[in-house]
């Protein structure tokens, strides 16, 4: 741990300690990062999920974290996560499946996993009188073809996917229930996110983890087409800092946040840093898939400076270390490939 | 009928003669409007409807229009309405609850007839290689809080109930399928509609439908504050013509239209004309309720100018002769009111 983290950390173990959250999709990838940070910060964390195989949510994930209660439950099962959410003071709402490619294979369940079950939680906090903050994770890929570059807050909204499109309306919910009960929501839209205890296999969770898996397991890394896409990508440790903050900050309530980073590299270019990085793979381009191109949105990249300015926040890890800690934890845990 | 009726329906019945058309909804209040002109034009109509009571979906709606087959069923069941969904050339898309108040009492139940059934539907569609044009009505109140007047299809989309939010989830549904299938799709996003058929009990239709209730049963018609909010309301034929329009112009598909009128008139004022003209009823003003006031919006009125531009289609109704005829309907068929 560096100085920086230490200062970092003291400074969420005051403002989180003793405080009880409750962590939806708290065994996936960023929910099981959140969840080893707020337990760090002596925060008393209860986690929820489902466990949906291929969503990402694996026990493994939180097994070095000391005590944190796990119902293995769907958000939307009042019974199962009623109390949990009467007690709750902050509320991370990550639960829900992120794979585009999988929303157009099964839409309907897409839509009862992002939404419906969602809203039935959103239902269970209005009828516990819940007065809790409620941070909800939502993706920029509700934007679907940028018409302007970088992305900020204001750009139209234009789903070019079933998981945008339920995403998108679970970002609506929570504005709604912020408006109308007693609850303080927001929303954060974030851009591809990578880092350990991300899921590799599938497709599910967007491109770089496919690409370090490639990578690790000396493969071809595909690119499409020539790559040039631009991208901006967030370590998870990052992620985890602004949703801390949305979870603390007195102006975070009924505010919608985009959250990227000004580095921005072609495809072909991350793929070419993992590989030499890892020091295993290479690098090959394919034209790109129908089932592919047609959720495909060309370069985005995202305005983030009113998460900057509202609540502080700012990216601190650059591409090349993320990936260098990314590759270092799968070296380490060659177990957590799978 | 009037001459120009004859000319318009000589119109229809050239374009609809012996077409297949599938009318979702086909026993609520526009659909069983919409049904009875297809019928009327020739066009062979099979009307999917699940009848679940406070919707507005009446046997009785279509008991004068001869031989319409009808299928009692969800939509989203596509054992029931597989067959007809292949057959069909033109789907007019209809079905749902259009219920603001109803949405914030049962908000799961809201989404999964707005948003589950019609994604359900789509991939029935989908899954029967439907090249049909389908036309979705969507609401106005998917703009929530208007930002200027009049709306038109670029302005905002802030829901303010979960009716908004569901119905909006759906329209960009309706557009994915459309991009991605051989689906021809358009949304319509209608403004108050009222007339004959329209369910007058309960409050699931919007306030003319109560105010024409409590004038033609001689009670006080309430009307909240002031009742200075201004609305832009369309007699139910005119819904029907641009429904026929969206269903046949080529210049339809992959399109929004926002759907309206340039007579605008204040609520107060509204229920003025009801009262003169059924001769019953009185009005009176109190102040806002809670649960309403929560999803007032205040001034809402139309810029239908696409429609006109890109279908060739305009109102012809004014407020005054519309509300004359609904009130000579409720009078003709009091059974009707209840």
């Amino acid at each position: 741990m560096s100085p920086v983290d230490s200062r970092a950390d003291a400074r969420w173990t005051v403002e989180l300690a003793g405080r009880r959250c409750l962590v939806t999709g708290g065994l996936g990838f960023i929910g099981s990062n959140l969840t080893s940070r707020l337990t760090r910060a002596g925060a008393h964390v209860v986690v929820v999920d489902s466990l949906v195989p291929s969503h990402g949510g694996r026990r493994e994930n939180l097994l070095s974290d000391g005590e944190v209660e796990v119902i293995v439950a769907d958000i939307g099962d009042r019974d199962a996560v009623a109390d949990s959410a009467r007690e709750a003071e902050i509320i991370f709402n990550l639960a829900g499946q992120v794979s585009h490619v999988d929303s157009m294979v099964d839409p309907v369940f897409d839509l009862e996993v992002n939404t419906r079950s969602h809203l039935a939680f959103l239902e269970t906090l209005r009828a516990v009188e819940s007065r809790a903050r409620v941070v909800y994770t939502s993706t920029r890929q509700v934007f679907g073809h940028p018409q302007y570059l970088p992305v900020d807050e204001e750009h139209p909204v234009m789903p070019v996917d079933v998981n945008g499109v339920s995403q998108h309306a679970t970002e609506h919910l929570h504005r709604l229930y912020g408006e109308f009960y007693d609850l303080e929501s927001c929303v954060l839209r974030l851009t591809n996110v990578y880092g350990p205890r991300q899921r590799l296999t599938g497709d599910s969770q967007g491109f770089i983890p496919i690409f370090v898996r490639q990578a690790l397991q000396d493969e071809e890394i595909v690119v499409y087409a020539d790559g040039r896409q631009l991208r901006d990508c967030l370590y998870v440790d990052d992620v985890v800092d602004i949703l801390l903050f949305a979870g603390i900050s007195p102006d975070a309530p009924a505010q919608l946040f985009n959250v990227g980073t000004d580095e921005v590299h072609t495809v072909r270019a991350i793929a070419d840093l993992i590989v030499s990085t890892a020091g295993s793979g290479r690098v090959a381009s394919i034209p790109w898939p129908a089932h592919r191109e047609m959720i495909a949105v060309g370069s985005y990249y995202t305005d983030w400076s009113k998460a900057k300015r509202t609540l502080g926040w700012m990216p601190k890890v650059g591409l090349r270390e993320g990936i260098r800690r990314m590759i270092e934890y799968y070296r380490t845990f060659p177990t957590a490939i799978a």
